[in-house]
């Protein structure tokens, strides 16, 4: 399974002139070794390359399960670790890095001409991490299975008086018990006009009648995320609400029900843009229509009105459609799906009509 | 207070020759300018200049106070950021850049000859966050006391059959109880054999009568990280252990006690590192002695036998003698120290005796 990954990557490392890469995100390196590391500001990295031998940076004071068969070179603390690393690398040709790769490391490699030039290449993993393999695909659903589950509780926690931060505090048992191991990312929960800001914190806001309830969660389950947002209605729904809400779901719908192998990414991105904008309300939907997803919540392929790539069987991404209304309220939609040979397998099955609670 | 640490830090870039700096890592922008955000793959930069106006690049998703007084330049998720960074920086000019600055913004900032040359400047920002100003100091000695009060009742979390993970998933709600805003990073609950590992994560380990209790914990309050280690005894200590617990305690004390302005950092290390490897145990003291800590748990500053800094009075950091026997045993203890204009005031101030618990 790992060295069919790598095999996937230097086919697209070699489509693009280059025959050799080092890769830092630690979650790729996980993706191709099964190894997790969070190095902090250590050095952590995957070197890999068609005509030499592949090779795993690590710091002595990293800690490794004994079974991974890959080149291992350790240094320590003291050790000169960018002169380490080009011992490795081969001189005469380009070095492709990876995206992450920091400034620290990328300017004293580049200084002492450890390679003839270096190019960004990480769109080489990307493209094979956005293309998942079977036991991914597995990972994900079950992830996906737990997060709808989990929101069917989660607006249980919803009553006369609850803050926001009272109902967060309460969501990560109930992913613990549902068998995830914890949060993919820190829950929004948003209650009333806090639902215009995107990217709002859980905080001591009260709720009241006629707010929207907003959260936006996931999980990870075997290494794997979740992410998806419904938004409720507290005990009543104004016209207005009722009107961007219903506009929302046709967007999310709509953009849904039209993917499939060949067709252009961005067309999502314009579909779904396109009915809020026809109706008005171009301006409060300000973001992307989604995002690539898998060992990390976010990961590299933007679901927008810029990116050309072509739809392929294995991809999963979100779709988040929404409408924000500063100091009035928001709706924002969203599932994650997995493109399949012969269309669309949605991930997230909590219904999406609107939903009166409490 | 934020004028004047980009004036401090603007000195340090003049000293090498340079007059303007990219800034990324979000909590030295936090640090200059008091806004907080994590961008995941998006960028977020503070540009501060000698002879132009400071400008913060900001993503029209992020959500800022009204009163950030500096300037502010709004992008889009479908703008070229790069191009847009590039119309304020001095093309005539080396640009510093932040040690965090990653390939992915880096490269085609210097594809496209934006600056006249790059050069990591992270130095002049890590030496300025390096030495705590009053508000900082104040801040640091609570979170500080916090632990303290922590470590008190994290040893009554210890009883017999409990696993190291019952232990960990306790002690979160102790420290906000306590007042602390979180973790400021995942604590290390070891038992036994399990402490040789300097990193190792809470598990499913149970407590057994002779084993060691390492703690190794931290809290956040107000931004500020808290960061010590104590290593108890349950109900029995062996003499082999005894032994090397008062290696790794004198080894502590030792460093502490000599700290004092204008001496060089790596007399620390020397100091603990000869007590631990004249008694024998060298190789097995296998990391540095500390790290600087501040808004971030891990800062820049090694106290580490090649570290030739001079103390100064307002740096704060760690000393954290260990030793490791693989498939035995392990001992660290860990103080935050401020360096003081006379010498050093301790920042923690849980006994370092050796205590035998359950």
């Amino acid at each position: 399974m790992y060295e069919k990954r790598i095999e996937r990557t230097m086919e697209k490392l070699e489509d693009m002139g280059l025959s050799q890469m080092l890769i830092v995100d630690p979650m790729s390196i996980f993706y191709f070794t099964g190894v997790y590391i969070s190095p902090f500001e250590r050095f952590f990295g995957l070197y890999i390359s068609k005509d030499k031998e592949n090779v795993l940076f690590l710091n002595k004071l990293f800690t490794i399960p004994d079974n991974i068969e890959i080149k291992k070179v350790w240094y320590t603390d003291t050790d000169p670790v960018t002169d380490i690393i080009s011992e490795y690398i081969d001189k005469d040709k380009v070095l492709g890095v990876d995206k992450e790769l920091k400034a620290r490391f990328l300017l004293p490699l580049m200084e002492k001409n450890h390679a003839k030039g270096f190019v960004n290449s990480s769109i080489a993993v990307d493209i094979t991490r956005g293309i998942k393999d079977r036991e991914e695909i597995e990972k994900m659903r079950l992830a996906s299975k737990i997060n709808d589950e989990a929101m069917a509780q989660f607006k249980g926690l919803i009553h006369e008086n609850v803050t926001e931060k009272e109902v967060a505090d309460k969501m990560l048992d109930i992913y613990l018990k549902l068998g995830a191991d914890g949060y993919s990312f820190t829950p929004i929960v948003s209650f009333g006009a806090n639902a215009a800001d995107p990217h709002h914190e859980p905080d001591d806001t009260v709720l009241k009648e006629g707010d929207c309830v907003l959260f936006d969660v996931g999980c990870i389950k075997d290494g794997y995320c979740s992410d998806m947002t419904r938004t409720f209605y507290y005990k009543k729904v104004n016209d207005h609400a009722k009107k961007i809400y219903e506009l929302v779901q046709k967007a999310n719908e709509e953009a849904e029900k039209i993917i499939a192998p060949g067709k252009e990414i961005h067309i999502l991105d314009d579909t779904a843009r396109k009915i809020i904008s026809d109706a008005g309300y171009g301006p409060q939907f300000n973001h992307r229509l989604g995002h690539f997803i898998g060992l990390a919540e976010h990961e590299y392929g933007d679901v927008s009105s810029t990116n050309d790539w072509e739809l392929k069987a294995g991809m999963i991404f979100s779709i988040e459609p929404g409408i924000y209304l500063e100091k009035d309220t928001g709706v924002r939609i969203e599932d994650l799906v997995l493109v399949t040979p012969d269309g669309v397998e949605r991930l997230n099955n909590y219904p999406k009509d609107l939903e009166i609670i409490g």
